[in-house]
């Protein structure tokens, strides 16, 4: 006979899932109720409502797609190519190779804009390929990319890409209330996100925003999606607006639950608090790092608040600090992935998780671990250097 | 500013979702841990064999789909299906046409074979449709359709299947846990259901399972499956055992710490006991509503325990009866769907729902409905009748 599951309390300071506020967990074991039940479609209203905030927008199509961040980019790319399309993706790190993947998937041709890993995607790139590529009707990439922690400036990439009549895929999977995003401004058409970032939620659902402009694409298309349960033009059905809802698929009822908690709390922090909150924290860590002697692989002026990508120091072995942080301290960090596996950490101060006493703790917990391999440093300068950060910026 | 959602609690005798266990809830309430953590990795390897336990196989590729059922009859279709294929679809509900949809959708030619909303599948049909189309490579169909309380002669028709070399996909999002299914007995090649019905849990994850034979088809094939987070050449890679985990999306952890405390709770009752429970308690609300003078939709020899389709007497307003029984009881039932709107309800005892205390608050609650709306009855008679049910099954 197979026992209950108790998982142990972690700290979840890696790529993602981060941690998840106690209210969140709280919301998610509430009495299941019908998918269609009155009460549940006014939620929906809600989650709707509050994802339209986080996202900035007034997309009218803006939803919670009900599995992970992996079907969010899928529902944006199957509804947005059809077969025989170019498609422009800029790489960076893994998720623009996922993208690639996915543009092969809908029987469209990929054109690559290749940059290091670590670096941010480089706009000039992207117009020579415009240029090249005349016929190219969509551009995606990434704004935060989880295996480096670049971020790409997203407004400069959607304006060129407009000016060369594409619309233009936002991967926001890790940026999502943790560093700016204005899809109206920036005039995004589509964007897609996971819950289990910084917005604290558990995984398994990817809000997703669609403009005007995006929309008349789906709704003009001369093949039907080739995804049944990703077909918006089914699911606006069902999560459109109006009373009468369209059963397309029974929803996540109690995740859903989870995430119109997680949206609530943010609403309540305020976003730009949320966003602030996320670089104060990040610059703590930061100096609490450079003081025990370790550094950065991605440029200052790119990096990302909420997941930091930490040079390893030469003799130090990686997995064991990995694996001695989670079972002497039940701290999760990540590994690095591809090209930068074996060489960085990525520690992520995502949502919940972006706090001080995670940045004190952490410090405290890598310095010991490091001492252990023998690593050099001087205790206890790392907290004096994460201190005075927060105390300059109170 | 948006507040807190605080769902009712309902009961939820409807087609799905069922009344979830408390335990279930009080296990999505636990802490989130990370995906490639190893006691998450553990938990993974239970949940897997506590699947292979509920759907009585041995199969190594058993495992839930990160998405309710509807994704995980998108994971059979696009990983058995290659573009040109001919597929025969059997159709009798809502299901069968949205297999019917996802064989399109897969770029191959569905041949169907059409059986009244209500009935089974005609074995003699399927052979007909077989022996008319020699290059059909698979076939499909749903034991319990969900939109009429019919079941399917599974076994039969697999075996009729397999006579013309074809592979099969059997739905089994409404049957699993509640009525009798052997996935290696019956040689299934490839079957999937849903967390909402007969096991308890939130809706949200799908079950599946396959056979050797529809790996080797899958492994075997031209042309990449159509969609990326459904892969499942890259999914084995993350459920697949071992030690070694490749990262593929982010599961959906504290779903599945719901999933996996169903399937403890289905262990811990026995599966034939909790097949038998559903009979006996069908049993005794059939009782009740015969002597309260409704009639089944669907001939005794096919009839769902699960699933209770209950025609609507002349004069009922259905409707209201259905918003009379949620507002003043709390209680959920089902409408019925295309040709049989209008025309029956949909009683779910499913799972963690079907017991005895459910059966009586239901005959009383619909009593008292169908009374204010005039219909002509024997107070008490309803009750009387459950209650000989039980006693003869004692």
């Amino acid at each position: 006979m197979t026992n209950s599951f108790h998982p142990p309390k972690r700290i979840l300071l890696g790529p993602g899932p981060s941690d998840v506020s106690p209210r969140v967990l709280e919301a998610m074991a509430r009495p299941t109720i019908g998918h269609l039940d009155p009460l549940f479609v006014s939620m929906m209203d809600e989650v709707k409502s509050l994802l339209q905030y986080a996202l900035r927008t007034s997309n009218r199509l803006t939803l919670p797609v009900s599995a992970p961040g992996s079907a969010g980019m899928e529902t944006c790319f199957v509804n947005l190519i059809e077969p025989g399309d170019q498609v422009i993706v800029c790489q960076n790190g893994v998720f623009g190779g996922r993208m690639k993947e996915n543009v092969e998937r809908c029987g469209a041709t990929p054109i690559m804009v290749n940059d290091d890993w670590g670096d941010p995607v480089d706009p000039n790139k992207l117009e020579d390929a415009l240029k090249s590529n005349p016929e190219a009707r969509l551009v995606a990439f990434v704004q935060a990319e989880t295996s480096t922690g670049a971020e790409s400036d997203t407004q400069t990439l959607v304006e060129i890409a407009h000016r060369h009549d594409c619309l233009v895929i936002v991967d926001a999977v890790t940026a999502l209330g943790g560093t700016p995003i204005e899809t109206d401004k920036w005039s995004i058409d589509a964007i897609y996100s996971g819950s289990q970032k910084c917005l604290s939620c558990t995984p398994g659902l990817s809000p997703v925003s669609f403009s005007d402009a995006a929309i008349d694409r789906i709704q003009k298309r001369q093949h039907k999606v080739q995804s049944w349960f990703l077909d918006l033009n089914l699911v606006m059905g069902y999560w459109g607006g109006g009373a009468k809802r369209a059963y397309h698929h029974t929803a996540p009822i109690n995740a859903l639950y989870g995430l119109h908690e997680s949206l609530v709390i943010l609403q309540e922090e305020g976003l730009e608090n949320a966003w602030e909150r996320h670089q104060r924290n990040h610059e703590a860590l930061r100096d609490g790092l450079e003081a025990m002697g370790l550094s950065f692989a991605v440029h200052p002026d790119y990096r990302l608040p909420q997941l930091n990508a930490v040079q390893i120091p030469d003799g130090i072995d990686e997995a064991r600090v990995r694996m001695d942080l989670l079972k002497e301290y039940g701290i999760e960090i990540g590994a690095g992935l591809g090209p930068m596996a074996g060489k960085i950490w990525r520690i992520g101060l995502m949502g919940y998780a972006s706090n001080a006493r995670n940045v004190y703790t952490l410090l405290g917990a890598l310095e010991n671990t490091l001492a252990m391999q023998g690593y050099s440093l001087k205790h206890g300068a790392s907290f004096t250097a994460a201190h005075a950060a927060y105390e300059a910026s109170a």
